[in-house]
């Protein structure tokens, strides 16, 4: 007969009960096939209630510690191998996490300085949202996000973009990686995914991960080629001919009908057009995309608002050719939507009351003030005498062509060692034959204006320090 | 000579001009190859100063329309085919989306009911979210997910679920599909994936998108079978083993432990553990889960903010064994996490300061009064003699089995005209042979008090009706 001793409990009798047999189960103290006393027997020996002993027992029979027969009893069931218990400690497990080196001057990636972020009227259109569209954030968004949001997209693409797209051609995702996702889906994993050399690296990952064959087409002076882009007999090219990265070359108008042409010539091909930065383009009218010229529904834009807004408010969108956006619809509506409704109905006022154009306008500016400082201390400096500045009048970086007999790597080594984080354009390269042009890329957008200058002091001192080596 | 008329100019002359250039260079009027005015000579004739003609120069040559041949001057490009003008009208293209049929009274899925959410909180902690951690706000989240959110959930697995998990075995994500995604990637996809018969039937569409190998293993009164998967040859089983839907079975102790001994048999085998709506236990103790007992890293553990919270906010995580957390970090550092660091950090202070956990208890509260009401109606009513109630004292659910030879879908059909959605368990069998049970999922997380006495009176008049034809 099995007794414990029921006068010094801290907290619940059956719980207490519960956790007694268990152990002496897992312990092998009460063996399997053992019959277990009755609630009545069990309840009088203890003085406790038989109910007690009833929830005790139906938890252990839930768990399959115990079974009952009818009108039989209740049995240590047959647990092989359930003795491990659960340490009560933290756990703190060697799982070895990258870490992402920090650097004093970061000229590599972008970045919002929070002074930048517009977090006064965000948090009023948030706390709005939240008060007037109880029912609506309740509801589950459509696949493609919700209708509000996806408007007021179509509206400002409208407008800034000179786009005219139905809002059902609009689909909204956590995050541009998140959208090639259905892209494949939607095209075909067994298809050639063409990205462009120089190009961005992380696209291969994205593509290689997903064991998706991806080649490189090479470029020149007008962006892409189509002579590359038949020797890597792709199906679709993910380009950015807007502004292309690193190289910030704008693919002129004679190359983009080229490029169309080429998707034009066989059935299965399309282009991805990836237009992450088009509304920081500082000087000139920008240029129309591909998709507008785009007659035959062989373009997919894709842009987001991590430039700019924050890449860690997770949205971005892509507007799908009719065809493939009713394609998407009847075979990916199960999926749901990654954005949060909440984040979604933010950003629709943000935009629709033109927070976001006042938002872009004031960035512009500030960009273009950053660049402007960058250059003017860089041209000021001795730097002049070894740096060429290529500008192409857009986004927010540029290229620096260095004069120097040193490799890329040992060049930024030395910045390294200062705590300058650069790039090279030769890192951009996705094939072992790299140019050595000494381009280097500045990347402004995460320097405020002491850091510039306090960038362009050490970046002076170390050029000049390697030089004389 | 080209002339323009500059005399009624509605905006910018630059922006004039380079349209009147465009349009002539587009209809053929000025000829590829030939020569514009000089800057100076086209500035004297129209009275305009030369740097407005530079800016429309330098514009028509980012876009291409234009060339220019050092120390000669400006030529019109090569333009072929650019004779698209885009229409100036909103567009309404024939994009067929699925409508969701809405009812009056959903028994068949999952919502939050707006008075249910936590609005002022969840307001106020964004709001000092806002405020406080602006910085924070704005710098890149790991792929895994906010550290400071990773350590809550740790916090919370430990004292509702007793798990011990390093914060870095959490990958957080924007719902469980998208994690699904990196499980595939994580695992292979060239495995073969089980789930389990009857099932979710989303999952069978998740992987088949992904041309992903999905089988199916039958389930007896434990829930999944070892000869269930071993027939199907899964590398891999997703299950439900603490609250499977839609049968509500929770598996016993025994069956976890031979569906362990069925992962360690072979390298490469794994388990996916959905744990959807362990919150919403209703009776008893939560059950421990499989990842919990799992002695040899073969049980990667899943569940969701969508039931506990709302499914509109998109954040779900998993628990990665240490190896395969590794492993994640190794190979896929280069995702970006998919949720905003918005709503990471309001959920962190939201579970953290104890919010969640009363939020848990409310709810929890809350649907079994629901749950309660709805039974006790069901048992007042005629449906009394034609009803039978299947309780698995778990989650938002109960099954109920009618007493009718009519086919499920004349049931279904019934209801559906009468306003009312409930789903049969038959439409959860994912292969053919299906068990005609007449097993109908009564779902109750959708209703508020009224709507239930509403739709069991209607339900009762539905039933009569179909059983006197």
């Amino acid at each position: 007969m099995i007794t414990y001793d029921f006068a010094h409990i801290d907290g619940s009798i059956y719980s207490y009960l519960y956790t007694c047999i268990k152990n002496d189960i897992l312990s092998g103290i009460l063996k399997p096939g053992e019959k277990l006393p009755s609630k009545r027997t069990f309840a009088n020996n203890n003085g406790i209630s038989t109910i007690t002993i009833q929830n005790a027992y139906d938890q252990l029979i839930s768990e399959g510690y115990v079974y009952t027969i009818p009108k039989k009893g209740y049995y240590v069931a047959n647990i092989e191998g359930m003795t491990r218990s659960i340490p009560n400690a933290d756990i703190n497990y060697d799982i070895r996490i990258p870490i992402r080196e920090s650097f004093e001057y970061d000229l590599s990636s972008n970045g919002v300085n929070p002074d930048n972020f517009p977090f006064s009227v965000w948090t009023k259109l948030s706390r709005e949202v939240m008060s007037n569209k109880k029912k609506e954030l309740m509801e589950i968004s459509p696949t493609s996000g919700i209708r509000l949001l996806r408007e007021a997209i179509a509206n400002h693409l409208k407008s800034f973009r000179g786009m005219l797209v139905d809002p059902n051609q609009i689909i909204i995702g956590a995050g541009t990686e998140y959208l090639y996702g259905y892209i494949v889906q939607l095209l075909g994993n067994d298809k050639i995914y063409a990205i462009e050399n120089p190009g961005y690296r992380k696209l291969v990952s994205i593509y290689k991960q997903r064991n998706i064959s991806c080649k490189y087409a090479y470029m020149d002076d007008s962006g892409i080629t189509v002579e590359g882009l038949k020797e890597s007999k792709a199906d679709v090219a993910h380009i950015c001919p807007n502004h292309h990265f690193p190289t910030g070359i704008t693919m002129p108008a004679s190359r983009r009908y080229e490029v169309l042409a080429w998707a034009n010539a066989a059935e299965g091909r399309y282009i991805i057009e990836d237009d992450y930065d088009s509304e920081f383009r500082l000087e000139g009218k920008p240029i129309p995309t591909l998709f507008s010229i785009d007659e035959c529904e062989k373009v997919i834009y894709m842009n987001t608002f991590s430039k700019s807004l924050s890449p860690t408010i997770r949205i971005s969108y892509m507007v799908l050719p009719v065809h493939l956006a009713n394609e998407f619809y009847k075979t990916m509506s199960f999926y749901s939507c990654t954005v949060s409704n909440f984040e979604q109905y933010t950003l629709a006022e943000f935009i629709e009351r033109g927070y976001f154009e006042k938002h872009i306008n004031r960035m512009r500016l500030y960009y273009s003030k950053q660049r402007r400082r960058i250059i003017d201390k860089l041209e000021a400096s001795q730097l002049k005498e070894v740096c060429e500045i290529q500008e192409n009048d857009a986004g927010l970086h540029f290229l620096v062509r260095l004069d120097t007999n040193q490799t890329d790597e040992f060049v930024i080594s030395k910045f390294k060692e200062k705590g300058v984080k650069v790039e090279a354009l030769s890192d951009y390269y996705l094939t072992e034959e790299k140019e050595k042009q000494h381009l280097f890329i500045v990347n402004y957008s995460n320097l405020n204006e002491e850091k510039i200058d306090d960038a362009i002091k050490i970046i002076e001192e170390t050029v000049s320090g390697f030089r004389r080596c």
